[in-house]
This record gives C-alpha cells, structure tokens and sequence, in this order.
C-alpha cells in the first residue's frame, strides 16, 4: 500500500506498535494523540500557539463546524487547514455522537437524521452522503463514517438497530467516498460492552476497506476497568495493517492501556478542559491549581516540564490568574496540559520502538497510582 | 541627571518631545503607550506574548494586587517582575482612583481612606506611606502617588478639599519615598477642567521634585475637544525636564493631541477592551468584527498590519471565534489591538525624531476622521 492512507508499523512491543500514516498535510507518527479543536480552534491557542506544541493531528467538528460557521463558510475560504491556520493533519468526527447528545434530535430514519442546532434551534439534515460531502469540503485529511450512538444505557434491541444501521450508513459512506479519495475514510466500530455485537458491526465494516478502524462509544460512563478489558480484546481484532483509533480516551492510564492492547490514535477533551477547570497535569500528579497551599508556592506546575509555561510561571502566579479569572490562564493551562500529552506520547512512541515500553507502561501506572493515592 | 529615573530629550518637534527615561528595567523611549495589566497580566497575554509586543513599559495596579492576590504574596515571590514574568519596566497606578470608583468606600480622613474590597468585601486602609510601602515592596519601577479623585460632577469646594489632601499626601508619600529612591515616583496633578486649580495643585507638587508628573483625572466622562484645550494648556507647563504622563488616555486621536502638546507617557483600556469586544483598530479605521461583511472576509484585519493575528487569520476566522465565544479570540484581538497600538507610538516618535510629526499627525486625524465618516 502506499500513497496517502498508506499506514507503516515502524516498532512492535507485545501488542503496542508504533506507526507512520500517511496524509496529504503530513506524516502522522502513531501512537498519537489529538488535541480538540471543536469548532476550527483547540480552546484558548492562537494558531502559532497549537504549531509549537506540534501535534501530529488535530481533531475538529464536523457537527459544531455545520452549525457555525457553516460547511459553506470553511470551504470558500480555502478549507479548514487555511481557516483556522494550521498546516498540519486534520481529522473531523462525524457528527454523529454530537447529533445524539447535543442537538435536539427530531427523527432517525434509515436516510439518515434530521435535528435542530443546540445553538439557535435551526434545523439540520445529515444524511451518510452529506455527511461525506461535508467533510470533503472541510478539506480535512481523515473524515470519520456517520454512525448512530442512541443514549445509554440502551435495550439490546436499541443497540442492535444502531449497529445495524451503522453498518449500512458505513456502506453509504464508503460508497461516497471511495477508497483512494480524500479525505481518507475511518469506519467506526459501535456496540457498547456487548463484544458479540462489536464483532457482527466490525464483520460488516471490514469488506469496505476502510483506511483506519475507530472504536467509538467508549468512555460514555462505564467503569474504567470495563472498558480497559473490551478494548484489550477488541483492539488487537481491528486489522492490524490499518491505524487504531479509540474515540474520546482518555485518561493517562486509558491511554497507556489502550497502546498496550495495540491502540495507534486518540484524541479527548481531558487535558483541555482540565486546563480550564483549574486542573494540570503533572509527572507527580494531577495539580489543583486553586489550593491554598499554592499560594506563594514558586515553582511551576512540573519543575520536570519543558512546556512555555513552566519555563514563565510559578504555581502562585498560575493560582492568582485562576483565581482572578484572568484570560491568560486558560492558555497558559491549556498549553501546559497539551505539552504534558503530547510528550507523554512521544516517550510511548520512543519506548515502544527501543523496547521498552513495558517498562514505561509499569512507571506511568505507578506515577498514577501514586497520585490517586496523594490527592 | 543621571542615574535611575533621569530622562532625557532626544528631539523636540514644536512641544512635542521624544525622550529617554531611564529605569531599573530598561530606558523607556517616549512617547510610549503602557499596556494596562491591572491584576499582574495584560488580559489575555502569557508572558511570552506580552514579551514580543515589546512594550516600552507595561502598567499594573496597586488597589487590584493589594486585593488579590495581596502585595505580600507577590513580594515573597521576588516581585511583581518575576510574579508576571515580564522583565522590562512597571509603572503602577497608586490605587487612589479605584478605591474612589470601584471599592465600597467607608471613610476619608487626613489620614488616609478606610475602604472595602469589591471583590470580597474585606477592609482594606490605605495612607500615602502604606500606598508607597505596597509599591516598593511590588518592586515597580514607578510608583504613583496617592491621590484623591472624587466622583465627578463635584462641587468645586469638593474639588478644592480634594486637591489640598492629595497635595498634602504628595507631600507624606515623597517623604516616605524620597529622591534617589526607588521605584521613582510621579506626582499627580488633579483639579478637574478648572486650570487655576489644576495651576494652585502643580504648585504644590513642584517643590517637591517628583520623577515625573501624571495628569490625573482626564477622560473620566467630558468632551474630548474640552480634554484636548485643558491638556493643551497644562501639560507644557509641566516641568520640562521630567517625563508627562496623561494618565487614562485615550484614543489614537487623544494620543496624537496630547503627544503634540508635549506629553511622554499614556496608558488606557481601550486598545485591550475594544478587542475583547470586538472591536478591532486599523489603519482604515475600527472593524466591528462580528458584522456580516466579515462572514466570509479572507482578509485580515489590517493587510498592512505585521501583527501575528494579521499573518495568521482572515477577518472570517476571528468572526467565527468572536461569535462562538471561544477563548483564542481574545489573545488574537488583543494581540493586534495593543500591536496596533505600540506601532502607532513608534511612528509618532521616529516622526519627532525626523520632524515629521506635524505631517503625521494631520495623516493620522484625516484617517481617524475618515473612518467616522464610513462608520
């Protein structure tokens, strides 16, 4: 295989593999994390912001970018990579999760969904065809397949249908945008915890070739535990020969799991928002930034990090900018939260290829396990 | 002069002065615009953004980081240079005007103000000597004197007692804080739109061989034209061998007026505010950033503009990110406003510099006229 979709596994430790997928805005280097950037911006970075921290992709919205500023809008200014200024590789969910939790659903049929705009009640069709169309239009380098999530927790026979009309929304998906086309097309794998049902919607996506194999409806409010052991198995039935991708995980330990079970991208809101929230992520730990204890505290939030904003900033200067409300603060979060994932998966990577990424797995998880315990 | 807090005159155009001031931080060139960074951050900027507009001085607050996070924190950590993380030149305002304007005020005697927090309702006291306690202790490089700003309209008797008690603070606050001393000290000439009594407060302060001299209490709610007559007549009276800062102001056009007057130092909300607000200055005049026009605009604010959000965005882009409320919106706006801004004042001074200023001034006022014309 070669060309843009072409995916090389470089390293394999155990199930762990490290990995080169080809796109047309560049190479990405798995396992890999992506930053949010819902609508056309991760939350709170200016473009040459997002192009320090470097990440190998960036996920955006294909729902959020619908409802503003429209599909219309991206595309007459040159696409989403001109739009929102960054150069490297995008991928667009679908929607589909978003139409399910966000929007107020007004009807599923097998054509496809019709619902209204959380954000002014306008009403929306999205169809497997326009969703296709709608993410070829974004420019986007990995567009995702329209999929059902019903709300959980959900009757069999509810989660049955949804796989069902899934897999015929997958059909008609791969049929609008064919393999080699752009954008590349992943194929995503529903089922909930029931693996009978995860393996019947991943026999009707293998014939369809997709590019790469998602595992979505995880990390929707089931034990961390469950999902590590369905992951564990699923993850190593995805083909091998194509990339990985666990929607929406996760945490620290979700993620270092889910690479030992073979896992190759990810992408989540939790560093982000954290950030947001008061929260950073530290080699020692999670950091309250708001905690008394901080208060003339003159170190920065990880004396170990490299990020911009440890290099500028005491965990007192951080606290008082959390405190006051001040602007800055989400981006000086945000940008050490990201820094903070994004290393971590560059040291997978590293160790993954040098044969040491048991070792490594075993550190982190003590690190986390220590950290509960602290906090 | 010489030593910390001499300034010299490089060039004169008519009154208008370019000059050198020299701090503990660095030689502030003037005219200069200080940035406002009220709680220890100009909103929106890390440490490194602030850095690379390259402000010739930036401004915090007394009365804000007395209240939160407490002078004592920010003194423990080395100063309000290393708290911020900016290294070049602090100014900060005494407090006087916010404890008139912001705290619920309890008391005002001779000996000082009683006041309440407006963020917590606790009691602050602040005299002349704990106001140049709280600055040195800031580690700034000037300090403010203490004055007194009553709420406007006031009676002249109101503004007569006010202007005897913030001679007679001037007075108690250059005793604590004496010549050859740092942070340097400015004096602040009140009196309202009154000239003799704007005359009678000068008097007072001269004896007393301030750093510098502030006039205070402009662009609190007159006409602009009556600001330009009175800063017209008062500032080269001045003394003429210390920097002038008109303190508050203003718009490009209040800026250029008061430059021609002989003024040296500005600081003001609106370049940083507008663009939180969304509105963006140019060099074809302000941009309402969420006017339709802009929907689908691949231009950027300003095509004449070397600001990062002017090579990185299209005035599409910062629509969407305005309408949808996200956080980098601030920093790009922010960004281009005070660029704009600390651009306009190298302009104004390499004018002084060539003799030019007249001419430069008069392109500036036809622009500005021009663009309330088409607005």
């Amino acid at each position: 295989m070669s060309g843009y979709g072409a995916f090389q596994v470089v390293a394999r430790e155990g199930l762990a593999r490290a990995g080169e997928l080809v796109t047309p805005h560049g190479v990405v280097k798995t396992p890999a994390f992506m930053p949010v950037g819902t609508a056309g911006s991760v939350k709170g970075l200016t473009p040459w912001e997002l192009a320090r921290l470097s990440p190998e992709m960036v996920l955006a919205n294909t729902y959020h970018l619908l409802l503003r500023p429209g599909v219309e809008v991206v595309a007459e200014l040159g696409g989403l990579h001109r739009f929102m200024g960054w150069s490297g590789p995008i991928l667009t969910d679908s929607g589909g999760f978003q139409v399910f939790s966000l929007s107020q659903l007004r009807r599923v049929s097998p054509e496809g969904v019709v619902f209204r705009s959380h954000i002014d009640g306008r009403e929306f069709v999205l169809t497997p065809e326009s969703c296709m169309e709608a993410q070829r239009r974004l420019g986007v380098d990995v567009a995702m397949a329209l999929d059902v999530c019903p709300a959980l927790p959900a009757s069999r026979k509810t989660l049955e249908q949804a796989v069902e009309l899934t897999s015929q929304w997958a059909r008609r998906c791969r049929q609008k945008l064919p393999a080699g086309e752009l954008p590349l097309l992943f194929g995503i794998v529903q089922g909930g915890l029931d693996l009978h049902l995860r393996r019947k919607a991943l026999e009707a996506l293998l014939p369809l070739n997709f590019d790469g194999y998602a595992l979505g409806g995880f990390s929707v409010g089931e034990p961390a535990e469950a999902m590590w052991q369905a992951v564990g198995v699923l993850a190593p039935e995805l083909p091998a020969e194509r990339p990985r991708y666990l929607m929406g995980v996760g945490t620290v330990r979700d993620i270092v799991e889910a690479v030992a079970a073979g896992v190759d991208l990810f992408d989540c809101v939790i560093p982000t928002r954290n950030a947001r929230n008061g929260l950073l992520h530290t080699s020692r730990g999670p950091v309250v930034v708001k905690h008394a204890r901080y208060r003339t505290c003159p170190e920065p939030p990880d004396p170990q990090c490299t990020c911009p904003t440890c290099q500028a900033c005491s965990l007192a200067y951080l606290r008082h900018l959390f405190l006051a409300r001040e602007a800055a603060y989400v981006v000086l979060a945000t940008v050490h939260n990201l820094h903070f994932y994004l290393t971590l998966m560059r040291k997978v990577r590293s160790a993954i290829i040098a044969s040491r990424f048991a070792e490594l797995r075993q550190v982190v998880l003590a690190e986390q396990a220590a950290a509960v315990e602290a906090s």
